[in-house]
């Protein structure tokens, strides 16, 4: 059973506190053993990444070659349903447009002074792709993390993907090869990373790495940040349901599955002011576990993580939400726009009984890599903007260094930075003077 | 002497490759020392704070208090020349002015299909700044980092400062008020900032932590990722100077020296095509540092870090320039618009020869905190979006999760994600109909 916590209790302060610091995945202390790894594949190159895909994927990189090949990639093409492409089709089109009103505007004015100002947005010149093997090999995050990129403009964009056994799902080179992917590698864990980081004699190193993966991986990215620049660290998924106790408890019990069935470390809360409502979705999702093909993932998840938290009114509500702010946000009330409107941190809103989570999984057209375990209090999901950089431009004609010159040397002496100040003294040899 | 690099030299490619990976400065292992220190202050809070304080910056906090009181704030604010004040005002409003324009939009629309899109944006609810102690306490700093927190709307900004032997630069204190900034606190190193992270009985905690740090300070931030947002690692700065053979050699020799004087891990480069600039801005920058107060440091960095390098044309020139990646970049050409219009990567672009670096530090208007170490390849200078976070929205109706819905379900039935699908299908009973 899920924990219930009442806000009317005398002890739920301090229940709900425990409840927000409860960490869902232990740290595993790789960081020496990927250190290692990393500095291998820096020595050794295309040399290090046969070895270590051969020890970790049982596969022979040798013989296959590290890049994944163009007639690879046509097999996958025809081993997919037709349908599955069109819909994946169907979801790229949609996410391409949503993040194509997302593109920033260059800015350069002139100010009342006669400075001129402004700021001009650029794309990194290479990302590179991090996509797991195995049964976490989404295709469709292959394209939440890809489209943005290129939207953005990036002109190399790589992915890198490992193939264990050899196997690489089909759908994910489609996908790869439809969100606009350059070049696949067959290769991952850190030292997929460290290859992408510092480039190999095969794969040309990159600017910036996104993309979820395993403890291994996320160690690697925070150790080449700086080298290169990473997303966040993504950690287990989460959605937090408000509904009042007209919603529908079947529904609400099948996003708060939806969610579960991804790990068992994911969360899924229920916050309501219907201990009748209550009642009805935690029987419905016990009616729903007993048919479900991930019952087993998604009953622990929901066992230990779960959570159905009773309030007084949307005020308290609101606040609770505010504190756990979620990844993803459903809003099942009869005020659901209204309430919306006052959720000042979350990940993802999902407005109205007909807006189920999974719908933005796919073709909504918003990303789908979000912020989690509080972050959003903090940051955002992943969009056209982490592929692009800002470059501040200034330029002053002798009469606005004019205007601006005597203060900047009153501060540069201020902090004893007289280099500072002379670079502008120096000017005052010129026509117009200074200072 | 700097290094001198010609593109014309056989080994040029080797000795620029060589040059872009020279790191300026030792990276400390300081991160065992940090996790006691975190660890500390989580464990035992304000007694933590005392105690670490009393070792390091050798001040009482227990009877002087941890934080700055308003007694104490008035008073630096008559400590300090009216002049002085005058200017920072003037930083302050130019600042302040130039982030407005960077707040951004909110986002609603419908889509064809009638799905309701759109995004929000919102600000952190608290920011803490770090400020360095001693010399490397400045006031333009202060401005920089708090004045965009204060324009994204951040309610709380909270600052702290150490306060080695009992002292705090009363313009840093002064400048703080000024910025907006609610609570200042004289605790420093990664004490402060595990104080910030975790909270202590005085300090609440913030949600994001920004601003500059010794290694101590740099390694506590990343640590503490994850609980709270940070800023990027800021690294030694650098100052890359395009100049042809009309620019004035004395004014490109003061702005290479006015980096210089950060620090001797700063680092100068001259980019031109005229060897008789290069022989001039040499002299010149030798005849300078005969009368720089910061002359020993402003030798140093010049001396080991310091570049002039000779390209035969501009073409030669952008490449270089784009690999490097400055921090900040000053153009004194004939074309100097066209040239920053082809630069892809640089924290900020100074054109023309009355815009020198150090008038941007204090009075241009855009932001000082750039990004260093070849890391405009794939990040920006702070702004105001450091300090807001987006949150995205979906809503549909009845008739557009109809519209969505199948190729969501194919979606999720090909990533063996059955809850996902069933959230969908399971609305079907819906008088529309979904799949």
């Amino acid at each position: 059973m899920p924990i219930r916590l009442d806000t009317r209790s005398a002890d739920f302060p301090a229940a709900f506190a425990a409840f927000l610091d409860s960490k869902r995945e232990a740290a595993a202390d790789v960081a020496a053993a990927v250190a290692e790894i990393v500095a291998r594949v820096r020595a050794e190159g295309d040399a290090a990444l046969i070895d270590l895909s051969r020890t970790f994927d049982r596969v022979d990189l040798a013989a296959r070659g590290i890049r994944v090949s163009a007639d690879e990639i046509a097999a996958a093409q025809d081993a997919v349903a037709p349908q599955t492409l069109e819909a994946l089709a169907f979801a790229k089109r949609r996410i391409e447009s949503h993040h194509a009103r997302q593109k920033p505007k260059d800015d350069r004015y002139t100010d009342a002074l006669g400075v001129e100002l402004g700021h001009r947005w650029t794309p990194v010149d290479a990302v590179g792709l991090y996509v797991p093997g195995g049964t976490a090999a989404y295709p469709s995050s292959v394209l939440m993390n890809a489209v943005p990129a290129a939207v953005a403009g990036v002109p190399r964009i790589v992915m890198v993907v490992p193939a264990p056994d050899g196997e690489i799902a089909p759908l994910v080179l489609v996908a790869a090869q439809l969100a606009g992917v350059d070049e696949i590698y067959r290769v991952g864990g850190a030292q997929a990373v460290a290859a992408l980081a510092y480039g190999t004699q095969t794969i040309a190193p990159v600017d910036k790495i996104v993309g979820p993966g395993n403890a291994y991986v996320a160690a690697a990215k925070r150790q080449v940040f700086g080298k290169v620049g990473i997303d966040m660290v993504a950690g287990p998924s989460e959605v937090l349901i408000l509904a009042d106790g007209a919603a529908n408890a079947d529904w609400i019990a099948a996003d708060l599955l939806a969610q579960a069935e991804h790990d068992t470390a994911a969360q899924s809360i229920l916050i309501t002011d219907s201990a009748d409502l209550a009642e009805r979705v935690g029987r419905a999702v016990a009616d729903m576990l007993t048919t479900l093909p991930r019952a087993a993932i998604a009953a622990e998840s929901w066992r230990v993580h779960g959570a159905i938290i009773q309030v007084s009114d949307w005020d308290e509500a609101l606040d609770l939400t505010n504190r756990i702010a979620p990844e993803h946000l459903e809003i099942h009330c009869a005020d659901a726009e209204a309430l919306a409107a006052r959720v000042r941190h979350a990940g993802a809103i999902f407005i109205g009984p007909y807006t189920p989570e999974a719908v933005g999984d796919y073709v909504g057209g918003s990303n789908h890599v979000l912020p989690t375990a509080r972050s959003a209090r903090f940051s955002s999901g992943l969009g056209v903007l982490d592929f692009m950089k800002r470059t501040s431009i200034l330029k002053c004609s002798p009469e606005a260094l004019h205007a601006l010159g005597p203060a900047a040397v009153r501060l540069a002496t201020a902090e004893r930075l007289d280099a500072h100040g002379r670079s502008i003294l120096v000017r005052s040899n010129a026509g117009s003077g200074v200072a």
